[in-house]
């Protein structure tokens, strides 16, 4: 929880009345507005729809340009205000074919997928032995002379974790493992999926080539996959695997952002930004991440203004290009950064029940905290004294200063299915969902109508 | 649980004066058995070796001839008498590329399995208009005129049941639904997967075309993908489905069952035969269908022939080409139906906790049947009422008269995994399989060593 002053709450008691706008915040509508997001279904009918009118939409692709008309399309019929697509232009890596098999000693299939920038194969595919590593550690330790002319293998198993911290620890061998493995003259890498399935589902992601490292074939194999080379691998005899990953790169592709307003009565209180993303990885129709996010971002926002207008704009941002770099976010501060924005929230870590919020706000500002936790409360919501930090979608407004919350989801089974082709809508549960909704309209709520006067520029 | 007659159970105790080997069935041999059983090693490592080492091993494959070799070699090793491979020929159906997507209205990707025998499309595919039917039984009341030229989309949602039962209603949809829709004029039919989970790996299996049918491409769609081509239809645009979908057959390819035996003490008494699929379907690694089968099989007769030579000679039989239709259950009549057989017995069900144990034994052996139940009890394994049936395996026994026991495993979770890439060893629960091991180890230790006279021929 986050301590109070008593001179803050003095100040706070002291501007009440002269801003009737506060009544909002009061425990009435709190509960009010929870009992109405509790009920909301706009959420899942975004998720619904996008998932399903445009299934999979990589960043930069025409299934990209389709859920940005969607989504202009939808927020206007959902009557937000200010709404267009805000277009830029970016490099683009498209998979192609991905396949392996164990040549030898015992020929069978595995299933992978090529993690993003990954080199390409020629169609015929390249062929080498395996050489194991426990850990991205183990590979980094590795003389170059182990790894010329072979396959790296970096078998690391993910660990889940409800805040999802193994992210970090973890996601190294998709991150680092590929440069790392061709700056030491492997001709190929596969990992372990980052992920805490046993499904035959491998887990894609982003990664980039360090400067001046040659790209070469990167894959992610699903776990059970993983888990069969490594019996293969144990039996002692060399292990050869040929590899098929076709994939291209396109220069200048056509993203972009879109964004649709709550508009504020007062203009000059600065902006409250909700975030998430539009795209998603290509494999599933990306529900968990982010359809569920942007249904989230946009149901809250709509929750408050049922409530009538607030003080503050609501600015629902739908980022482009999230999974691949965060370009979208770049343009967007590139556009906006100079408006003065008093908060940015971001959702993008599925839609499993919020059990955690923290907080980066001003000095002074802990009354502000202290009513939105007590709002939260309810929802099973427990405060933290952990500093927010938001995520990639708003990174560059957090990185200048602007006040940030981040409600957590609870993330146990996250990396079940994040980046894999089982990122289906059939995994979002409605009720949980709604709890979202919840938590989110509470916040936006007490933030967009807070008398203190918050924000950066 | 079975009912005994005092006649038959004096006619027991009589003839056990003259059967020193009934003291294996002594309630303190069912206990050592059990212990020692439940502490196998064997049954998993048969599972780990045949799934790693060999992998996939569709009937009449070269892959099924490495699994044949592997089992000859690896029974070898564990002791028993009389190893061999017993060839013949059939013909074989052979899985090319499963490709799919929607064109419109809403273009993605689809994950499916072409099913076994399915027509082949050109290499460049066939588009056709779906046409949605919720059941097997809409399918069929469906006027031609409706399927014309157009691909049928049976949509038909699996329950799971813990017995199974579920799996001969729901399955229609794949093994009639085909030759409805090729009689109706469709060009193709996509089923909802026959599984349980939810999951995008599809449950591909047999099928036969009726007399006289002609094939057309038919597969199966993973659950998500189905539910995602089902709300499509339900937005009631057109919708155009692509779909290339190549394989061939060949013919007189080599095939085989693999026998192993425990010779008996009195080869007069009939043989026990203990039987399990050696082949599986191609997209996993058959974990679960069958390698834990086979794995239960030697192992629990290994159990039995440690405390000492049994009465009856115990006979593995590991079939081949189970799945596409039990070329390898008639290859072993043909040779062996002259035979006496005491008893058949199958595992083909995975290896999830034994609950149940059916029986169908001749008239007045009521007492060996309680014999056998009062043995499984410890393990947590009731008795029935319902008359055991066995399984494709041992079905031309069966139909024969040779009496049979079903140990039925737990199918809770079994249609979440069956005929699917996600059948690998990390979905087998070693402790649970140990329980399989121990439940077949007291059962056929009792058949084996029964003083009753049994079987036919
Ligand atoms: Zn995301
Ligand atoms: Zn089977």
């Amino acid at each position: 929880m986050q301590k109070i002053r008593s001179g803050t709450l003095a100040a706070l008691l002291l501007g009440s009345i002269f801003t009737p706008v506060l009544s909002h915040a009061a425990p009435a509508d709190s509960a009010a507005i929870r009992d109405s997001a509790l009920k909301d279904d706009v959420a899942f009918a975004f998720t619904e729809g996008l998932t399903t009118e445009v299934g999979p939409r990589p960043a930069g692709t025409p299934q990209e340009a389709r859920a940005r008309d969607w989504a202009v399309a939808k927020l206007k019929a959902l009557g937000f205000s200010n709404v267009r697509a805000e277009p830029y232009t970016m490099p683009v890596w498209v998979r192609g074919r991905d396949e392996a098999r164990i040549v030898s000693p015992f020929p069978q299939n595995l299933v992978l997928a090529a993690l993003g920038n990954s080199g390409s194969t020629s169609e015929k595919g390249i062929e080498g032995e395996i050489v194991y590593f426990a850990s991205i550690a183990d590979l980094e330790a590795a003389p170059a002379a182990a790894l010329k002319g072979k396959i790296a293998f970096v078998d690391h198993g993910m660990k889940a974790t409800q805040d999802g911290s193994s992210y970090g620890y973890f996601g190294a061998a998709r991150r680092q493992g590929p440069s790392i493995a061709s700056k030491k003259g492997a001709i190929a890498i596969l990992i372990r999926s980052i992920g805490t399935d046993h499904h035959r589902v491998p887990h894609t992601g982003v990664q980039m080539w360090a400067d001046g490292v040659t790209p070469i074939p990167a894959a992610a194999l699903s776990v059970p996959d993983a888990e069969q080379l490594a019996r293969v691998i144990a039996r002692g005899q060399p292990v050869k695997v040929h590899l098929t990953l076709t994939s291209k790169m396109l220069k200048d592709q056509p993203s972009g952002n879109v964004i649709a307003e709550i508009p504020g009565s007062d203009p000059t209180t600065g902006i409250v930004v909700a975030a998430c993303h539009l795209d998603s990885w290509d494999q599933g129709t990306g529900a968990i991440d982010d359809a569920t996010g942007c249904g989230i971002a946009a149901a809250s926002a709509l929750q408050v203004a049922k409530l009538g207008q607030p003080r503050r704009t609501i600015r629902v941002l739908m980022a482009g290009a999230e999974e691949v770099g965060g370009d979208g976010a770049r343009a967007y501060y590139k556009a906006h950064g100079a408006e003065k924005h008093a908060l940015a929230i971001e959702s993008d870590f599925g839609a499993d029940r919020i059990w955690r919020v923290d907080f980066k706000l001003p000095q002074g500002h802990e009354v502000l905290a202290k009513r939105i936790a007590g709002a939260l409360a309810p929802l099973g919501v427990g405060a933290s004294t952990q500093e927010a930090g938001g995520g990639a979608d708003i990174a560059p407004l957090v990185k200048a200063g602007v006040p940030v919350i981040d409600l957590q989801q609870d993330g146990t089974r996250y990396f079940d299915l994040h980046h894999t082709p089982d990122d289906t809508l059939d995994k979002v549960d409605p009720a949980q969902l709604r709890q979202n909704v919840a938590a989110w309209a509470v916040t936006l709520e007490a933030v967009a109508n807070a008398p203190e006067s918050m924000g950066v520029n």
